[in-house]
């Protein structure tokens, strides 16, 4: 399956509506590129209905949200259900400001939102309204350990059935569900953390993925956030090697995306279905 | 000739005000330092004035057009042409939606443009008015083959001529004509198109070189396009010896513009005269 | 002090409200993750106040201000104010239009500034009203050399005394004051004029340096100005040996940052107090 996901989007070219925020959106469009799919940029309201309409996904990702570009996810996001494009919400930063927390909530309300990809901090705020955001990582409090495992999961579960959406939550180890089927994925490295726009560029994969396989969304995200994290240790282990740093760390994830095949990516998943 | 240009490029430091899109927009800038010229990024329609009138040359960029900016665009172009400054239109995304085709043909009626630099899809929906593009690539239908070959250039003169511009087409054949005269340039990688921004830092390239050559633009046009093939060529040897990705690549690909120098530009270029 | 300072920022992960440009956002966001700080960006007047709440410094860098934006900055900086978060300025551009050069001074007189961050000829401007500048790079008129030294460095005073505020100017050699104690700082190379965000990305890391010491605002920029040099100097000798270009001068600088600890920084920081 996962393997058929991988190959699909090498041969389809998924195309990405991204409506994201200007400071990965350079990354977002790299990755899609490397992974094998194809990115297109647009948040004015006059002209996201257009390409939308020309796309395979939707991203949402609200980082650096304006009034105007919110109106422009709307807009784009409805355009997107019509023709069934499945949607992509990022709510970068949900529990930091009011805003941020609302629009998330308000994107979740009047779209049907396919996958929400976010951080424990910002899941949760999604969830309940509430901020316990520390700015746009994960709180300290929020992080997963033996002790809290199984109340995050049933929360997640519970998300999950709520929103009908694929909930996927990135941290040390990412959580991903629909309600009823969840996996536990422990590839990725710390170093993911010391760049930014590793969870945009997740977001980003994911919608290319789910392009490819929209009859297998659960599927489909697990295939893109286990890719993610291999080439996250792969880049980790040349950057060690090298005694380079998180720029170059950077650049060689992107570059692993590039060269990945469905050999190292079932070789390197680790997945646990719970 | 080439050789002239590229030294006036290096001595005379052009300044280039870009109005561009914000997710290529820090390799535009990158590129132009890389070869010698000096960016500036204002979009602010109460500063774009007075920005252009210090610069040597204007890039008009429709990547992530909003109503906002393309007010400014229309402004920095009227006062570029004022002061005879060399403007390039990259029309992306034209033919994509029905707002970019139509910012495309206005910022061509109401200003003079001096280059238009875009994939075969743009240039043919900015001279037709209608939708070809896939996204922001060029479409398949539309690719340049032994076939078409000669029905493409004659288009590209006759749009030349019509728009009295020098017309850029990049693929895997560069074209570049002013009506009378056209090359064809046989440098450049397949990796280019496998990055974001390619074609935005060729724009801004073939900026730098006008503003340095305003008196031969289709010379001046040629430069830039050979010269940014050629650096695609070494950047991707590099990336294939040293068995690295994408991201290298465009790093790559900028460091050999820091680094080139009139030799290997003249030693490197595979123009065609037709 | 400056080991104390330098260890303090790796303890505390300093958040760092970023208003800042497109163009070279990306390289702040992740300037600051290399140095241990964190950065979250926002520039929606009804998102500003709440998520400088949680933050602990801001940045203000008009370098693609437009009339939306001002309005967020001066919003975010009365909020840090009344907070006593420190707020780094970065007048991009001032003295290359009337609407950066009337910003800049507009939130000099409306905001408490702790430090402000720029090269000679926007400092300049800032100070004066008129325009000097040549885009944004600093004017050759205006460069440091033994001749005008001592009347720069009396003009800088001068302006730290009037505006109540570190001043960081920087160039070839470095010049910060409060007015009473000057340093200049013989740190850095050339290379860093040849990408874009150098001054940017130091002025993020001026502000997370203040963040965690807040009562020692001129040793604070001292340390933030030495390290970036320092790291400049580094990155410069990567490049050179591995026959590189100014992208990857701009990846290994981050890299450094990354990979920066005490004994480097003291031991390379070249600080003359004058």
């Amino acid at each position: 399956m996962i393997k058929d996901i991988f190959n699909k989007v090498q041969q389809t070219t998924p195309l990405v509506h991204c409506i994201t925020n200007y400071v990965t959106v350079n990354d977002c469009a790299n990755i899609l590129l490397a992974a094998g799919g194809s990115p297109i940029m647009s948040d004015e309201i006059n002209d996201v209905e257009d390409i939308t309409s020309i796309c395979n996904a939707l991203v949402l990702n609200i980082g650096t949200l304006n009034e105007r570009t919110v109106q422009s996810m709307l807009a784009a996001g409805k355009r997107a259900n019509e023709l069934n494009h499945p949607i992509v919400l990022d709510p970068v930063g949900a529990g930091a400001s009011k805003m941020r927390t609302e629009t998330a909530a308000k994107l979740l309300s009047e779209l049907k939102i396919s996958v929400i990809r976010g951080n424990i901090s910002e899941i949760k705020a999604l969830a309940s309204g509430t901020a316990t955001s520390r700015g746009v990582d994960a709180s300290e409090a929020d992080a997963l350990n033996a002790e809290n495992q199984q109340e995050v999961i049933d929360f997640i579960k519970k998300l999950a059935i709520s929103t009908n959406a694929i909930v996927v939550v990135t941290g040390k180890t990412d959580i991903i569900s629909d309600g009823k089927t969840t996996y536990l994925i422990h590839n990725g490295h710390a170093m993911m953390s010391k760049i930014t726009g590793s969870g945009c560029m997740l977001t980003c994969l994911v919608a290319a993925y789910c392009a490819a396989a929209p009859d297998n969304l659960l599927e489909a995200s697990t295939a893109a956030v286990t890719l993610m994290g291999i080439c996250g240790e792969r880049a980790y282990d040349k950057v060690n090697t090298e005694n380079l740093g998180t720029s170059s760390f950077r650049t060689y994830l992107i570059d692993e995306v590039s060269n990945m095949n469905s050999e190292k990516l079932l070789g390197g998943m680790k997945v646990e279905t719970i």
